[in-house]
């Protein structure tokens, strides 16, 4: 895969899971995107579980030369509780992985991204972060500077009017509130890619059809992901279909027309009551500007744009 | 104003307030509503401003049977913050009030709501709060056999997505979400017409129109109260037509028909994050039934339904 | 028993509990006490079995002029957990309870203790809670102009440096933590005997020896609760005797000289943390005055003083 | 200075401070510590500060083999609030610093606390922290494995019946009390030297006298600090002589002689209520063993043991 001169230059930040997978899929198989890192998270499963599971897509992609690296554990304050009923066991439960040819990076993934975007010319380093936001707090409150040098964030997490875990929290912020408190209220620019607009990423039997046409060992691999995804999700979610979650984030990175989003002040509630770990969005009043308000939230998802993306991504990687 | 057979009688528990007036309107003035009394709570502004403009609407709406109670002139934990702002320094700025001809009636509005409920025969009393909801928490906790003899609670507070005194918080919610957490957690049949519903019951010129159109003074007092109520959104909270939240309740008792609900599980955010004061209410998955789920939300208004009922009852009036 | 002219009237607030009928023994016992009422509140065990036990206690004192009114059956905002493990499931094991002759009282507790605090002169009447605080913010709440006419509030209660039910909370405060940041707060003269003091309070084989030598069914009754007190204190608490906690808000009414007290400001964590139901006593500094600080602690026990209250009291009921 | 061979090898993570500042002279002068790194953390004033004073004490003391690391500017998840009234702008107002001839050493502090803990035998570094825990709570959620190697933690900070910064909570721990819920809850052996202790290290009168006998430099510049912190003691905390809190825990390292301690249960409060910040000491019951629980409070200093030790440094570095 060649990228294009003005490829973003992004680090992926997650915690495979099978949307994660996708989400990797996306940035390896899109020009648009250099998919400079991945680094890993405890969250869908466990870090040892989710490193490997890169590893693992990478490998399944081809993708010997993009790094990985493995951060934190646990959450800053809170237990660290998998998902494992949605991811199953292996937290990319439903297919078979291949053997990662390539040894896990060295270094911790908080230092490798904070020495990443200092050594970067500023502005220059987006951060994806798909998981529970534990690494992106701790690197910036390690190293406050990346602030002012990363071009942007662009997140999946959260939900202003929609909760997975809870009736209005989302598992990535409920999972570390408050590393999610720090990481939203840092000023720079912030896109939270939440369940108001990951929900409309449905994988139907029409668009997993279409990625079983391209034939190749990585749509096999892919459709295997949304095979198992589906049937958790209708067991434990209430969901036809799957939310494809993670991939939005890149594919907001790719093409912008993707999704429409609205700018409005983020918070994250980390009290122990029934609003917990939910993302407080203040869409009251007519929609600030990008010098008013550093963050915005994703609205309205281009259903068949995105789905081309990614099979046109699958198809690419060959 | 002679009720039918088969009216439903209410306590209407109010702040008044320019909505809270209108709400007095509407349930004198239609023969479905039997409004046993009136019982006040500080809330929009101080109780004995409330309480006078109670007294004052019944006046001009010629009601002098109705009991008039004051009750709680503050929250249960937290201070009173009225909301001058909205309602002016009166409470029901905009308007003269009449001089009220009966007196106060004696007794506290706790004590009188929980005799009147325990004398009446069970399934026969409903609640209509349009405050903040501390007298009828301390109610239930004086007297819990409440719970089981009111027919139900048709509150107007809250939201599930909307907030105005926060970007997730409603006023009388807000006000008091210890007692509305104690309210929204006892057993008895309860419908939040929140901010979603109220937020759709806007006095437009056209209805304003239609009440002027009516030529009574009663329209008059009507019509000069929203013309205070549009004054004071448009400064205060970015709308160009001022909500009518309190009359969605009693239009809701009249005909079910002016509103679609969704029953839905329903808490209250009581620590002092960003999320204070929310009504979290769990949307996920099929609708329970109303045995599984006590609690439901309006979503809904039939605009034109709602506001025939509010020019149908000042006209009745007279 | 004849009181004497300047007799301090109490309304003894309790839930008994074999420390609260102590402090009934010595509020009959004591011609210093005018016990013009008792009122119950759900706590160490349910109001049921609190009230039976306040009205078998009385008649095992003979004092079947003194009223009993049943006040709230439950904390405002948390469930009710009973102490069974240190009460029994009575809430006053150990003795056989004499068939109360006087039926209980009409009216509740809380209406009562506004109704007497109103309709007697101000500054008359002494409010002694023993139990749960929650009749008592309810009462605050329902009328706040009891505040300025009680005389001052004496209750048993919190610890500036010991806790019981957890490791920095008693089990009054922590039971209803919410309502004793209600009474705390008031503007009322408040003297806290936490367990600070009541832990000085021991019933050692010595003072029980004195209560058995008295050799009446009063004084056989009274030791019969310290028995089981003894093992329940044993088995649970790891003390060797038992602190008789509640009567020593009665002693110091009897005679300040029966303990030493410190003024400071005082507050109530109410949050779900490990501080969940302290009271947070602020003694930095000199200590304030009475005029800039209404609250103050009691820190030092004179052990024979108390005792021989004590043992007065049951002697002269005969 | 040459240190002894069983020399106890320490990591002074400070926030200098002129208490502070006595740690590091007692922790150079004395032979029984190998002073292996300070690390500095915003705290008493700003990192840039304390840090700048932390070389300079050491200059200070011709200790310029010793390296010092800037680490977290801020705590977790609050903003950083300087306790400049106790410690001056400088943040070691009353002295004339020297100018460190040494440069900042290069890395980040949390990095290097892992690095050192990870490269040395297991069981060989002690943590004693004088400051806020960031660093500390930073450092174990980078790198867990540190728990198990490190030898013990033994920390200035907290109060299981004092306070300083509220009437419950220190400094210290108030200013990142998320930090210390993390440090507190790992299962390190720790030690909490805090209020109740440090309280009793007074420099008195008497005490700075043989300080100023000692007739060096060093010991001039030990007497201007305590010069300062007498009146900043006197004019902000109500203390007639200052507490010299932090080179308590360095004393107990070098003799545990110098105070009595108690094994108890630690938490630390982290609600924005009256107990913020407190650490809640389980005192109740029988002192449990170091099995079964693995953090202890100090509670009892010997006075003139710990001030022989500090006299005896500043004469011994010379």
């Amino acid at each position: 895969m060649t990228n294009t001169a003005d490829a973003t230059k992004i680090i992926l930040d997650c915690d495979p899971g099978h949307d994660d997978a996708m989400a990797i899929l996306l940035a390896i198989g899109n020009p648009k995107i250099d998919l400079i890192g991945v680094t890993t998270v405890g969250g869908n499963q466990s870090l040892d579980k989710v490193t490997y599971n890169a590893r693992a897509t990478l490998e399944a992609a081809g993708a010997t030369d993009v790094p990985v690296r493995a951060g934190c554990d646990r959450p800053i304050l809170r237990p660290l509780k998998v998902a494992a009923a949605v991811h199953g066991e292996s937290g990319l439960d439903g297919v078979e992985l291949p053997e990662p040819s390539r040894p896990l990076d060295e270094g911790h993934a908080v230092n490798w991204i904070i020495d990443t975007i200092m050594s970067n010319e500023p502005g220059t380093i987006t951060l994806v972060p798909t998981g529970p936001l534990t690494n992106i707090a701790m690197a910036v409150r390690l190293e406050p500077r990346i602030v002012d040098r990363v071009k942007e964030v662009v997140l999946m997490g959260g939900g202003y009017h929609v909760g997975n875990c809870s009736a209005v929290a989302e598992f990535n912020v409920a999972t570390d509130p408050e590393a999610a408190r720090i990481v939203f209220n840092e000023k720079w620019p912030l896109t939270m890619v939440g369940l108001d607009l990951t929900h409309q990423a449905l994988c139907t039997p029409e668009v997993q059809g279409r990625i079983d046409a391209i034939g190749t060992d990585l749509a096999h691999f892919a459709s295997g992901l949304m095979d198992f995804f589906r049937k958790a999700y209708r067991n434990n979610q209430d969901f036809i279909d799957p939310p494809v979650h993670d991939p939005c984030t890149v594919a907001y990175l790719i093409d912008p027309d993707v999704m429409t989003t609205r700018r409005c002040p983020l918070d994250v509630e980390t009290h122990d009551g029934p609003a917990l770990g939910m993302t407080v969005a203040d869409l009251r009043g007519p929609e600030p500007s990008a010098e008013e308000c550093h963050t915005q939230v994703a609205v309205k998802l281009d259903f068949d744009r995105f789905w081309n993306l990614i099979i046109d991504a699958i198809k690419a990687i060959g």
